[in-house]
């Protein structure tokens, strides 16, 4: 054997051994902004909101908990120590991602439908049987309307639904309006929407709120809003806030409810979450949302920046590829003066003429986008959001949500643009025929 | 450069490699029963009631759905397929794990505490108002007992609370005669005892259940049975069944109710789980359930038989090296004529003299066992289960729960019967002072 072969032979068995520890998932560090997703699917993926892929730190930050600390946070022994601790840090990310007074105003949940339907359902059973009154937007998520209407129909509870201008906007003041003085329990309105990125001035919704009953407390619904505008608990003046890990950077299955207001639990059994929600932790889950809550706090203005740059260069692109088409952007982005209201990263786009379903059917394996949110894939019908905002029926069935986010890159907008320009075209010269 | 120190220079390289791969929790294949925990305490684990350690197998099963496969199972795109096709999957092991007729019946839920819950209000909401009467055993675990109490307190149902004899089994015949024939919704009955590993004969009480009235329905808890013996709901002849993830391998966060019947649901929103569950599918949590119903499908006679040989191992070796002390095993296992109604893993010891939690106090570090559910952890009192098998004050708190499992070793059981019994030398001789 000579000299140049095993120079070779040890490269080759560094890169090797290197390839098997990437394959494994061991990098290191924070993940840049702007930096391409690590995924397998070669598909372009615009779909943030209906969820945000996994960032590879949060990952990181889980394995140890998945192969090392897998102890319960009960335990007085040695393996339960790591992970009461891991799981009093992840708490305290949210704190301060929030800006809450205390870490003991957050408690985790397994998703934002029970944090949303707990919100509501815990305002109820919290207060005199007088408050049996519910305010909510036309334009919430299901885990809220489905939620309000299940407490109607078991004679739980009045509602009344408060609708929104044609950018999206809930007004402060129809809040207002809305609540019966004594007899309000909860007023719930979602500070992003989720389908045209409409963020509500919910600080503005507060106060007209407490204007008329201060003692009617106010739910936000921030999935869609954390960890792509800065939320803070203090300056919205919220009693209850939710706030989603998937939407974010963590793992499907955890959520957490901001609340300080006393609210009966929802889950019963052991004394986790000082007695306010049953179910061992959810250790690994926790901590990747926690680390979430980092990478904003450390990214939060570079994501938001980052995330403006591609949303507004995928809408100059599309609608310089399509200038000869009819077509429209929804929500605030769409109305210059209420610009300043839309999330940075959701491009509510339709074209008249086009069934977005069927571009997007086309585009499955290139560009991930929704044509509504995600789960009301597979429906037909126009979505309650598009037609809360009376945007015209053939522009409804002719939008796509595309939605950007901390990984997607320049070339990848550009090269989405094209294809989606490209399936729109087809679609739209087949239904002229 | 010579030759030699190219050799070893590859050789290095080589391991260096291989060892940040393992370090990243990179390994393959299904694990031996009887191996070694992976772990970095050197603290030996007996509490594996508390929480199983996550199985290697299932946490290299959730790594791919961590950073490659985190789409939303409800979107149509390239990242929709792998994750719906991956829970469809994970639900089918589960089916399979449990004998059930169809997936369908298979609903994920967060935790146990929500699967045990969702069984009691939905059996109820289910039902015509006249059936508004529940029957449990007294020593269910909390996530029914706090529930039914709840409930009871809400004038939602009355309750009868049925006991259980000196083993900790509870009698068929009192089941029935509990129940109330038209006004029963639903008899929860757990199938194993988390304290004292009391296996119940929950065919015997639906059979007897249904002989009094063939509508009330039947619920069982089998949080600590699933992964420690054979579990077949076509068997037993239950209406819903709890499994949760984190007593059998997967990680904490998962778990799931079979259940035949139609429930309303508790979670409402969006329509997953075929409208029954709602909230975004925790993907790479239920691939890892999923994985560890298959790790019992291919190995579930070993780990029995292993963790059967590592209990009365340690049994043994605690009598014999305790011999000159007053102890006892409680439940089951503790009376020759029901030993085979006991759980394979659970070992309930009582000294007479001694406070457990003080002996596990000293062993916090090199023993990790409970001195009851570890959700009780903290507190002195004596547990409702030891209570309610009439184990008599000075042993009920004397009494050690040490648990063993799948990656229990017979040394590990040797070292640890000698430091516990060394330590609870240290306390017997300090009370005799």
């Amino acid at each position: 054997m000579n000299e140049v072969t095993l120079v070779v032979l040890a490269t080759v068995s560094v890169a090797l051994g290197l390839r098997v520890a990437a394959a494994a998932g061991w990098r290191k560090g924070r993940r840049k902004v702007g930096s391409p997703l690590p995924r397998e699917s070669k598909c372009i993926y615009l779909d943030y909101a209906a969820t945000c892929p996994i960032y590879a730190d949060c990952a990181d930050a889980m394995v140890p908990y998945l192969y090392s600390h897998w102890g319960n946070p009960s335990s007085g022994h040695a393996y339960g120590g790591p992970c009461r601790d891991a799981v009093a840090a992840a708490r305290e990310s949210i704190r301060a991602l929030l800006n809450a007074r205390d870490s003991s105003e957050i408690v985790w949940c397994s998703c934002g439908s029970e944090a949303d339907n707990w919100a509501l359902v815990g305002s109820l059973r919290a207060r005199r049987p007088s408050r049996r009154h519910v305010v909510v937007s036309t334009i919430e998520h299901p885990a809220i309307l489905a939620c309000v209407d299940a407490l109607v129909a078991a004679g739980e509870c009045v509602a009344t639904k408060v609708g929104c201008d044609g950018a999206g906007l809930v007004s402060a003041r129809d809040v207002a309006a809305a609540v019966r003085p004594g007899e309000t329990a909860v007023v719930s309105i979602m500070l992003a929407n989720n389908e045209v990125g409409a963020v509500q001035d919910v600080g503005a919704v507060c106060r007209a709120v407490r204007a008329v009953d201060p003692e009617a407390w106010v739910h936000t619904d921030a999935a869609q809003a954390v960890g792509k505008i800065d939320v803070d608990v203090q300056a919205l003046g919220v009693d209850m806030l939710t706030v989603v890990g998937h939407k974010f950077g963590a793992p499907k299955g955890v959520a957490a409810l901001y609340t300080r207001r006393d609210l009966p639990n929802m889950l019963l059994g052991g004394g986790q979450e000082r007695g306010r929600r049953a179910g061992t932790e959810a250790v690994p889950n926790l901590v990747a949302m926690g680390e979430a809550a980092r990478v904003w706090l450390e990214q939060g203005p570079e994501i938001r920046a980052h995330s403006e740059r591609m949303r507004d260069r995928l809408r100059r692109r599309l609608e310089t590829k399509l200038a000869d088409l009819e077509t429209a952007v929804n929500g605030p982005l769409g109305a210059k003066e209420f610009s300043h209201a839309a999330l940075p990263n959701v491009l509510s786009f339709s074209v008249n003429g086009i069934r977005a379903f069927e571009v997007l059917g086309d585009l499955r394996d290139t560009v991930a986008a929704s044509a509504s949110a995600a789960c009301h894939t597979g429906s037909t019908s126009v979505s309650a959001v598009l037609e809360a905002i009376q945007v015209p029926t053939p522009y409804a069935i002719g939008t796509l949500r595309l939605s950007v986010g901390r990984h997607t890159t320049a070339s990848e907008v550009d090269r989405a643009a094209d294809l989606i320009a490209e399936a729109v075209r087809a679609h739209y010269t087949n239904k002229r025929d």
